[in-house]
C-alpha cells in the first residue's frame, strides 16, 4: 500500500490554542484512494525544525504533505524551509500576485510587501490556486516523490485538497481505484478484550489482514484492512459476524443514534425518554441526528424524586421501598413517559453516576434501564465502570441499544424471559 | 525554556477516524508550567515506527510523552516498543494486576490473558494508576531525561496528566513553582476577533506577555503567560477585566456549568429546563457536574409541539400565530417548566438547529432563549452560526450564561428594559 506523511507547522498547534484536524481529514481522504497516512509530524514555526521534519518524511515516504506557514507574517516560514531543503530558488508566481492584489483591493486593504510574499513559490512547482483564501498551494515533484504544500486554515486546507490534490492523485492512480473497500464493524455491549478473546480462537486476524480497534463507552469499532485481497477480507468479516452477531449495530462508521434513525422510520415509530442519571444526554444524542423530530417526541428529565412521581407517575411507595435506582422505578418511568407522550416506545434510565451516592448494595455505576412499548416493559440492570461522564455515556449507549434490539425483534416478547443486562 | 515532545500512537489518529486532541491539551498544560511542547509525532500502531519516533524525540528533548497503545489488543504495542528501545524487561505490576482483576470481577467480565497484559510495565518505571480506565501509565526515568507513558482515550490521558504528571512536574521544579501563575479568563458571548479588537487599542499584549486564545461555541479562553513578571501580568489582566467585564465568567479553567454550580448554592436555588432545539443538552451539561442534584430538579424536552402544549402549558394559539420558534413560546416554556417543577428558575430554548427547517424570516440558527423566575421572564433572540451541533452548543452556552447573569443581578429587573440578545 502506498504511504504518505504529513508535516503540520504552526506554534498554535502546540501551544494549546488549536486542535490539529488536518491528520484526520487527510487520513480519511487518502484512505479512500488506497493511500495510507503513516505519520503526522507537528512542529512549531521554526525553520530548522520544518526542514528536518520534511527531510525525514521524504526519506520514509514518497508523498509528503506540508501544511501551514504560507501566510504573510514573519513566522510563516514554510516557503523558505522548502527552498533551503530542496536547494531551489523562490520565484514570484504572476497569477497569484495578481489575485492577491485584486483581493486586497476588493476588501480595501493595503497591499504590503509582506502580503506579496504569499505569491512566492518554489521554482518548478505547480501552483494550486486557493479556492477560499489568499496563499496558493504548491505541488513540487522531487527525485524521491512529490511534496504537496497547503495552507493551514482548515477550510483552505480542505478545499485545496478536494479541488486540486485528490483529483490529481486519482487521475495518476488510474486503474488502481478499483480497490477493496475496508470492513467496518460497530459493536455495542461487548468489550474490546472480550472481542479479542472471541476472535483469537478463530485464528483472527488472518494472514494479510490488519485489524484495528477503537473503543469508546459502550462501543467498539473494528476496522479491517490489508493486502490479503477481497476473499480474505470477506472471510475475516464473516468470522466477526459469526462471533459478534447481534452485538454489531452497523457495518459502517455511524453512531448508535444514526442507526436508530433508520430503524425508527420503517415502519415509522415514535420514542420518548425519561432520564434520571443521564440528565438529558439521551435526548441530546437522539436529536443530534438531523430529522430526528420525525420520531423523537421529547422527554422528561426526572432528576428529583418529586418529578418522577408528579411528571412520570412513578408510585411514591415504590420509590420509598425500592429506592429511585431500582427495577420497578425504571419500569414505571419508561411506561409513564411512553403514555404521557403517547409514543410507541418509552426509554428510561435511573442510576448512580457518582462520584457520590453509592452504597455497598448499589455502588457507583449501578444503573437500571427501562424500555416500554404499548404492551410490555423490559428492564436491564448494569454496573458501569469509570467516572461520572463515563457512566452517563455507557448508560446512554446501552439504553439506545436496548431500543435497537427491540426494533430488530431481538428481545423476548415475554419480558420475564428476557435474560437481562447483567451479563456485562 | 525547557522543551518537551509528544509521540501519539494509534492507527485511528491517521486513518480519518479520530482527531488527535492530546497535543492541544498537553501544550496548554505544560505551558502553564513554563515547559514548551515543541513537537507532536503521530505514528500508527507499528512497533518500529514507535521505537524510532520515541528515540528521535529523546535525542532532541529531555522530556517525552507517549500516548496510546496500552490496551489489551494485539495492536497495543507501546509497552513492547519502549522495552525494545530502552533495553529493559517488561514486568507485571502486582497492584495494577489486582486492580484489573477486581474491575473485571465487579463487572462480571471474564479476565483474559490479553487483559492481564495491561498490567505490564517497563522495569524500573513508576506506575501511574489510571483514575478513569484500566491500563496504568508509567513514568520512566532514563539517562537523557524522562518518558511519561499515558493511555490514549482522552478522558484517561487528561486525568492521568492532571492527577499524576503535572503535580510531579510542579514538585520537581520546586522553587520554580513560585513562578507567576498564568492568567486565565473564560469569556462568554464575545467572539475572538471582537476580543482582539477591544484589547489592541489598549496596547495589548504588553511587552513580555504572551496571550493565547482558545475558542469553542459561545466561549473563548484567554491565557496570559510570559516572562514579563507579576506586575506586567497583573496590568495585562486588568486591561482584560476592564474591556470584557461581565463577559468574563471565570478566572480559572472551568466550564459554565461548573461556574453555575457555585452561584446556585449561595443562596441555594433550584432550576428546571424546557428544551426544544437543544434536545436535552442543557440538562446533560448541568448534570455533568457532581452534586448537581442539589439545584437541578429536572426538565422537559419538548421536541414536538404537542409536548409544548400539554406538558409546558404553551398556548396553542400562540404556537399557531407566532410559530414554535418565537418570543412568546420561549417565554411560556420557561414559565411553564418553572411552575411545573416548582423551581426558582425555568430556562428554555426553542430554535432551528438545521440543516433543514429554516425560512427567509427565520433562517437556520435562529434561536430564542427564555428565563423565568417567580416574578419575571426574559427572552433573548439570537442567530447562531454553523452546523447543527454548533447551533446546539451555542444555544446551550448562551442559555446557561443568561441564568448566570440573572444570578449575578446583571439583568434589568424589568425585563422590558433588558437590551436582549440581538447584539450578537
Amino acid at each position: 500500500m502506498e504511504t504518505a506523511e504529513l508535516v503540520s507547522t504552526g506554534n498554535e498547534l502546540l501551544s494549546g490554542r488549536t486542535v490539529n484536524r488536518h491528520a484526520r481529514l487527510l487520513g480519511s481522504r487518502l484512505g479512500d484512494l488506497g493511500i495510507r497516512l503513516v505519520r503526522d509530524t507537528t512542529v512549531g514555526d521554526d525553520l530548522s525544525s520544518i526542514v528536518e521534519a520534511v527531510r525525514s518524511a521524504l526519506d520514509r515516504s514518497g508523498m509528503v504533505f506540508v501544511s501551514g506557514g504560507l501566510g504573510p507574517t514573519p513566522d510563516d516560514l514554510t516557503r523558505d524551509a522548502l527552498a533551503a531543503l530542496l536547494g531551489r530558488r523562490l520565484v514570484t508566481d504572476p497569477v497569484s500576485l495578481q489575485r492577491i492584489r485584486e483581493r486586497y483591493e476588493a476588501f480595501n486593504r493595503r497591499l504590503t510587501s509582506s502580503a506579496e510574499r504569499q505569491a512566492c513559490i518554489i521554482q518548478g512547482a505547480a501552483v494550486l490556486q486557493n479556492p477560499v483564501g489568499v496563499a496558493p498551494g504548491q505541488r513540487i515533484e522531487v527525485d524521491r516523490g512529490v511534496i504537496f504544500v497547503l495552507p493551514g486554515p482548515p477550510a483552505e486546507f480542505e478545499s485545496m485538497l478536494d479541488e486540486h490534490i485528490l483529483p490529481w492523485l486519482s487521475a495518476r492512480s488510474g486503474a488502481e481505484a478499483a480497490r477493496t473497500p475496508p470492513g467496518i464493524f460497530m459493536v455495542c455491549g461487548v468489550g474490546e478484550s472480550d472481542i479479542v478473546a472471541r476472535l483469537e480462537p478463530r485464528g483472527f486476524p488472518p494472514e494479510g489482514i490488519d485489524v484495528a480497534f477503537c473503543a469508546a463507552p459502550g462501543r467498539v469499532e473494528i476496522r479491517l484492512s490489508g493486502s490479503g485481497g477481497t476473499a480474505s477480507l470477506q472471510a475475516a468479516a464473516q468470522v466477526i459476524r459469526e462471533e459478534l452477531g447481534e452485538a454489531i449495530f452497523a457495518e459502517e462508521r455511524i453512531s448508535m443514534e444514526a442507526c436508530l434513525a433508520g430503524l425508527l422510520s420503517d415502519p415509522p415509530a415514535t420514542v420518548a425518554t425519561a432520564e434520571s442519571c443521564t440528565g438529558g444526554l439521551i435526548g441530546h444524542r437522539i436529536t443530534s441526528v438531523a430529522g430526528s423530530s420525525r420520531y423523537y417526541v421529547g422527554g422528561i428529565v426526572a432528576y428529583a424524586n418529586e418529578a418522577k412521581i408528579k411528571l412520570l407517575g412513578v408510585r411514591a411507595e415504590d420509590l420509598n421501598r425500592y429506592g429511585a435506582v431500582s427495577e420497578p422505578v425504571a419500569r414505571q418511568m419508561a411506561e409513564g413517559v411512553r403514555s404521557r407522550f403517547d409514543a410507541e416506545f418509552g426509554l428510561s434510565t435511573t442510576g448512580i453516576a457518582g462520584p457520590d451516592g453509592g452504597t455497598v448494595e448499589k455502588p457507583v455505576g449501578t444503573v437500571f434501564i427501562g424500555l416500554a412499548d404499548r404492551e410490555h416493559a423490559w428492564v436491564r440492570s448494569f454496573r458501569f465502570p469509570g467516572s461520572r461522564p463515563n457512566v452517563k455515556e455507557w448508560t446512554c449507549q446501552m439504553s439506545l441499544d436496548l431500543l435497537r434490539r427491540r426494533l430488530l425483534g431481538l428481545l423476548a416478547e415475554d419480558p420475564s424471559a428476557d435474560r437481562g443486562g447483567a451479563e456485562r
